[in-house]
C-alpha cells in the first residue's frame, strides 16, 4: 500500500515541479511482479517530469552542513555534531545505520549519508560524482550490492581516487552457482574476483564487511598514507606486539607489510630514553614500567628512522607512569610527523572513551590489534595507489575492429559450427599473434613436418567428438623420430577419419600457467591469469583484469599471484614474468573480439621452455552454454 | 629494585609458611643477566620452603566466588558480577586486562582470571588442572606465549576437552627466521603450523587475536555446540544477509560452513507467517516491515529443519514493527532450541547495551557480522571435537625402540658420517617399512637389474658431492632398454668414482605429495604433509600433527590440505586417500627414531602410480646444521 501511495505522491510531486523526491518505502522490485511495475511507474518521473528521484527502499539523506536529515531510524547523530570527511553512499539502509551508529561511540566524521536503495533514478555514481567534487569531502565510503554503468563507475572512481581515497564494500562476494557448464575462468569468476581485479586495477579500495568498511573510511579520511609497508611497533606490554608483529607479517590480500628493521642510530636514541631492559629493536618493548616522555621520546626515535613508513602505537593506560596526558603527547606527533602513526588501546569498560578522545585529539585508534593491522594496510595501500602511474588511456581504449571481424570470419569457417577443435582455435590465436606452440594438422597417412617441428612428437587426436582425450587413448607422448609413422598409423585405426595434431614436446619449466578471458555482465571484457594445470581449481590462484589492459597492469596482475615468486626467478627459475606481462596484454587487446556475446576463452596452459612462453592448448567455450568440448 | 625487594618478601613469606605468593612487580628474567637471577632464587623457594608462587610479572588472580581479586589494575569488575563460567588464564596481563574490559560492556561471564606472568613455579598447566576439575567452569580460555611441559599440557587438555572446551591463543605465529640451512619440513613449520596441528589433534580450539579469544571463550561457554555446518540466518536487511552468507560460504582455516539448503516444509511455514515479499530461502529475508511475531515464528521454522545445525539472527531495533520484546523472545527460543542460535545486532550508540541485555538473557550476540560468522565456527569445530573419536592411546605410546636401534646402526654405517647419500636414505626409509621405489645402485659398469625394474628407466648420480644433481647432468631420465648401457657409460665417465642409482620411470598420477618430520622443542617429533613438488613452498599447503598418531589422525591431517579433494578423487583422480593415510600413520611411528636429538626429514616426493604411493626420493638433515646436501 505504502508504495503505491508514495508512486503517487512522487507524480503528484513531479507535477508540481519539485526538484528532488526521497522515497523511503520498500514493497518495490524486490517484491515481485507488482512491485515491479510501480518501480518502472517511478523510474518515468525523472525524464517526464525533470524531478530527480532518490530510492525507493532509500534510508535518505543525512548532511548536517546543509542542515539535511531525512532519516527515520535513531542514528547517534549528536556524536556526529562535529562533522567530517566521510561521504558514505549506501544502498542498504542497515548498512548505513550501523556505519552511524560505530561513528557516534569512538568518532566516524561523517560528512554525508546517503541511501540509493533500489536505485530507481539516483544512483551511486550520481553521489560519487557529487562528492568527488566536493572539496569538504575526503574519503568516500560505499556499500553496493549492485554497480550500474560499471566502467563508468570505475573511469570516474579512478579520476576521485588521485586526489581524495575511494573504498567500496561490494556484497556478493561468494560462488553463486556459477553455471556448470563454463571454462577455468568462468568457474574461477565466480567467486567475484573479477570485481576485486577491476577495483585494484581502477585504484579503488576494497573492503569485505561494514566493520572494515567504517575502519577503513575513518583511517583514510584522516591519516597520511603510508609510503611503504615497514611497519614499526611501539608497546609497553610484550604479548601485543607479538600479536602485533605476527598480523603485520601474515599473508593478506592486501598490501604486504613486514616489521621494519631499526637501524642502529633509532635503537640507541631509545635505549638511551628508556629502561635497561626494555627491548629496542622492533617490536619496541617499553615494557610497563615506561612512562609517557620513555613513549613519546620512542616515537621520536622511530619518525626519524628512515627504514620505518608506518608507527603503530599499543597504548595502556593502567601502568602507574603513563598519563592520560599521553593522548596529547601522541596527538602533538601525529600532527608533526610525515608518517602515519595509528594507535590501539583497551582500558576496560573506558576503552571507547579512550579512543573518542584520541579521535578528537585527530589520532585514529582501535580496540584491537587486527583492526590496528588492518588499517595499517588500508594506507599503505593507499600510498601504493598514489604511487602507480596513471593508466595508460590509448591502450584502455584500443580498436579492435580488426580483431572482431578476424573473429567472425573464423567463426563462420568452423566445420562444425559453435564447436571448434583444438587446431581451429590454435589457428584463431595464432592470427590474433599469441604464441602458439608449432604443431602440424594432418587427417591422411602423409606426413610432412616442417624443419622446426623437431622429435620427439607429441600426437593428439584432434575432433570435437571426445571430451577427454587422454582416457581413450587419443594422446601419444614422447614419440621418436622412427617411432612416428606407426603412432599416426595406429590414432589413424582408432579413430578413422579424425584429425590429428603433431606437435613437438616441449620442455617445460617451472608451473604450468592458465590465461582466459570471458566478459563480465557488469565490468565487460575481462582477463585472468592464474596458476594451471590440475591443480587451479584446487588453489584457485587467479587474478582478474578487465581488458584492455596495459603490459604493466597485466604484470600487476602476475604479481598478485601466490605463484608469482616463481614467476621472479625464485629457486633459480629462468621464467620471464616481464615477456609473459607482454602477451597477457597482447590478450586482452584481442580479448574483447573472442568474448563478444559472452564467450570464453580458456588458455590452458601457456608454459615456459627456458626460452619462450608457448600456448600448448586453448578451448573457447560458446555462450550458447553448450561447451566446446574437444579439448580436456 | 622492587623485582630484588619481592624475592626477598617471597623468601621471608616462605620461611614463615606462607602457601601461596603472588608476584606482581616485573624485572626479571625478561630484563636480563641479574633478572634471571633474582628469578632462579624465586623458583627455589617452593622445593625449599613448599611455598607455591605465582608469577613474577603476574597480573594476579581475580576470582569473584572466592572473593579474591588481587589485581591492581582498573578492571571493569563491577560488570562482572552476575559472574559466569569462563576461567581465563593469561601470561600476559594487559592481554587479561583487555578481557576484562571486553567483559565489562557487552557481558562476559567470567568465573576466573588468573596472570601467570613469567611462570617461575605456577604455570599453564597448574591452572588448567585446576579450572578442569572446577564443576562451575564451562570453558577455559588461555593466552600463551610459550607452553612448558607440552606433551603434558596437551594430554591434559585433550582429556578436560571431552568434558569442557578448550581454547588457547598462542602469540608468536609468523616465522621467526628459522635457520636458513633447513629441510622443507623445517623451514615450513616455522609458521608454526605444529602448534596449530597439535592443538587440532588435541581437541583443543585455536584463537588468532585478544577479541577473537574472548568471543571463542563467551560463545563456547553459553552456547551448545553445533551437530554440523548447515547455518540458517535470518534477516529484516538483505544487504546484511548477503554478506552473512558471504562470510559462511568463505574459506576458512576453521571448520567449514554452509547455507543451510531448507525444506519445502521450512520455506511454506514462513512463508505463512511473513510477507508476501519476504524471501523464504536461506537468508530468510523478512524485511525492514517484518515484526517481533514473524520473526519468532520463522526462527521456529528453523529449528525444526533437520538440514539447518546453527541459527544466525540479524536482529535491527529500528524497524518501526520490532520492539524490545523480540529479545525475552529470541532468549525463549534459544532455551528452547536443541541448536544453538547466534545473534548479530547494530542499534547506533545503543549496540552494547542491546548486546548486554541479550546476554544477560542467555543469548550471546555480536556486532559484526564477521564476528557473528566466526563465533558460528568455534561451534561447529566444537561439535566436531565431542563427535570424533577418543585418540588411540596406543599408537601414542607406541614403543620405538626397534627403530631407534635401526637408525643408530644405519648412521654407524655411513660412508660419510653425518651425510647420507641418496641411496644410504632410501635404505633406511625401505628397512622402516616404507614404500620406497625400487631402484639398483651400481658403482661399476656392470649392470644387473632385477626383473621387476622395467624400462624407460631414470639414471641419476648418487653423490653426497652435489647439491643440484639436475645442473649438472646427473640426472637422465625415459632412458630406454637399449640406451641403457650407453648412458650410465656417460654418466660414469662425467663422475668418475661415484654411485648410480637406476630405477623404473614412474607414471605420476595428480600432483606430488611431501611427507616430514621433525622435532620440534616444545612437543618433540611431529610429522606433516603436504603438496609437493616445486610448489611447495610457495602454497605452503601443508598441515601437522605430533608422533606418533594414529591413521585416522593422519587421514584428518590429509583432509586439511587445499589439494585433498585431489586425493579424494576430485576431477577423475584414483588417488588413494586411505593408503596414503597408512604410509602417514606409519611414518609417524619410525619418525621419532630419525629425528631423534633435532634430525628432519624430508620425503619429496611421494608420487601415486595409479596403483600404489612410491617414495621418489628422500633426504635427511642432521641436526648438526649443516645440510645433508645430497638431493636437489
Amino acid at each position: 500500500m505504502n508504495a503505491e501511495k508514495s508512486v503517487e505522491a512522487a507524480e503528484e510531486c513531479g507535477a508540481k515541479g519539485v526538484g528532488y523526491v526521497i522515497i523511503v518505502a520498500g514493497g518495490f522490485g524486490e517484491t515481485g511482479e507488482h512491485g515491479k511495475n510501480l518501480e518502472n511507474r517511478l523510474k518515468k518521473i525523472p525524464e517526464k517530469y525533470n524531478t530527480r528521484i532518490l530510492g525507493p527502499n532509500s534510508l535518505g539523506i543525512f548532511f548536517p552542513e546543509k542542515k539535511i536529515d531525512t532519516i527515520f531510524v535513531e542514528h547517534g547523530d549528536k556524536a556526529l555534531a562535529g562533522g567530517g570527511g566521510i561521504a558514505f553512499i549506501t544502498q542498504s539502509g542497515s548498512v548505513g545505520v550501523e556505519s552511524l551508529g560505530i561513528a557516534s561511540n569512538t568518532g566516524f566524521g561523517l560528512r554525508s549519508f546517503a541511501g540509493i536503495g533500489n536505485k530507481a533514478d539516483l544512483d551511486e555514481l550520481d553521489f560519487l560524482k557529487y562528492f568527488g567534487k566536493d572539496s569538504k569531502t575526503d574519503c568516500i565510503a560505499l556499500y553496493v550490492e549492485s554497480i550500474e554503468k560499471g566502467r563508468e563507475f570505475l573511469e570516474e572512481a579512478e579520476e576521485i581516487a588521485r586526489t581524495k581515497p575511494v573504498v567500496v564494500l561490494k556484497a556478493g562476494r561468494t560462488a553463486s552457482g556459477a553455471s556448470a557448464v563454463s571454462s577455468h575462468t568462468g568457474r574461477l569468476a565466480g567467486s567475484d574476483k573479477v570485481v576485486s581485479g577491476a577495483l585494484r586495477q581502477y585504484g579503488i579500495q576494497r573492503a569485505y564487511d561494514d566493520e572494515e568498511l567504517c575502519d577503513a573510511a575513518k583511517v583514510l579520511a584522516m591519516v597520511k598514507p603510508a609510503a611503504g609497508g615497514r611497519v614499526a611497533v611501539i608497546t609497553p606490554a610484550g604479548g601485543f606486539g607479538v600479536m602485533c608483529t605476527d598480523y603485520i607479517e601474515s599473508r593478506s590480500h592486501r598490501c604486504s607489510l613486514r616489521m621494519a628493521r631499526l637501524s642502529d642510530k633509532t635503537r640507541e636514541k631509545i635505549r638511551k630514553n628508556s629502561f635497561p631492559f626494555a627491548s629496542c629493536s622492533n617490536p619496541v618493548d617499553l615494557t610497563a614500567s615506561a612512562d609517557n616522555a620513555m613513549y613519546l621520546s620512542a616515537i621520536d626515535a622511530l619518525i626519524d628512522d628512515e627504514g620505518v613508513d608506518c608507527i603503530l602505537c599499543i597504548t595502556f593506560f593502567a601502568p602507574p607512569s603513563i598519563s592520560r596526558n599521553l593522548i596529547d603527547g601522541i596527538a602533538e606527533k601525529t600532527a608533526e610527523s610525515p608518517k602515519p602513526i595509528l594507535v590501539f588501546t583497551q582500558y576496560g569498560p573506558f576503552t571507547d572513551e579512550y579512543l573518542k578522545e584520541f579521535y578528537e585529539k585527530g589520532v585514529i585508534g582501535f580496540p584491537t590489534v587486527s583492526r590496528l593491522v588492518r588499517a595499517a594496510r588500508f594506507i599503505a595501500e593507499r600510498g601504493c595507489i598514489l604511487k602507480s602511474q596513471p593508466a595508460d588511456t590509448k591502450v584502455r581504449h584500443s580498436k579492435t575492429h580488426k580483431f572482431t571481424d578476424l573473429f567472425r570470419k573464423w567463426q563462420k569457417s568452423l566445420k562444425s559450427p559453435g564447436s571448434p577443435d583444438e587446431w581451429e582455435t590454435r589457428n584463431l590465436l595464432f592470427q590474433l599473434g599469441l604464441p602458439v606452440q608449432k604443431g602440424i594438422y594432418i587427417r591422411s597417412e602423409k606426413i610432412e613436418l616442417p624443419l622446426d617441428i623437431t622429435p620427439p612428437y607429441a600426437v593428439k587426436l584432434c575432433t570435437p567428438k571426445v571430451l577427454h582425450k587422454t582416457d581413450v587413448g587419443g594422446v601419444c607422448l614422447g614419440v621418436s623420430e622412427e617411432d612416428l609413422p606407426s603412432a599416426v598409423k595406429k590414432m589413424r585405426t582408432r579413430f578413422p577419419g579424425e584429425g590429428i595434431i603433431i606437435t613437438s614436446m616441449v620442455r617445460i619449466e617451472g608451473p604450468e600457467i592458465i590465461l582466459g578471458s570471458l566478459f563480465d555482465p557488469v565490468f565487460g571484457t575481462s582477463i585472468m591469469a592464474g596458476a594451471g594445470g590440475i591443480l587451479t581449481e584446487v588453489y584457485k590462484d587467479v587474478a582478474f583484469r578487465l581488458a584492455p589492459c596495459s603490459k604493466s597492469e597485466a604484470r600487476e596482475m602476475l604479481s598478485e599471484l601466490t605463484v608469482s615468486p616463481i614467476l621472479q626467478g625464485y629457486r633459480g627459475s629462468t621464467m620471464d614474468m616481464d615477456s609473459l606481462a607482454e602477451i597477457t596484454a597482447g590478450l586482452s587487446v584481442v580479448s574483447a573480439a573472442v568474448c563478444e556475446g559472452g564467450n570464453q576463452l580458456d588458455i590452458n596452459p601457456i608454459v615456459w621452455t627456458g626460452q619462450e612462453w608457448q600456448i600448448l592448448d586453448a578451448k573457447i567455450v560458446f555462450s550458447s552454454g553448450a561447451e566446446n568440448m574437444v579439448h580436456s
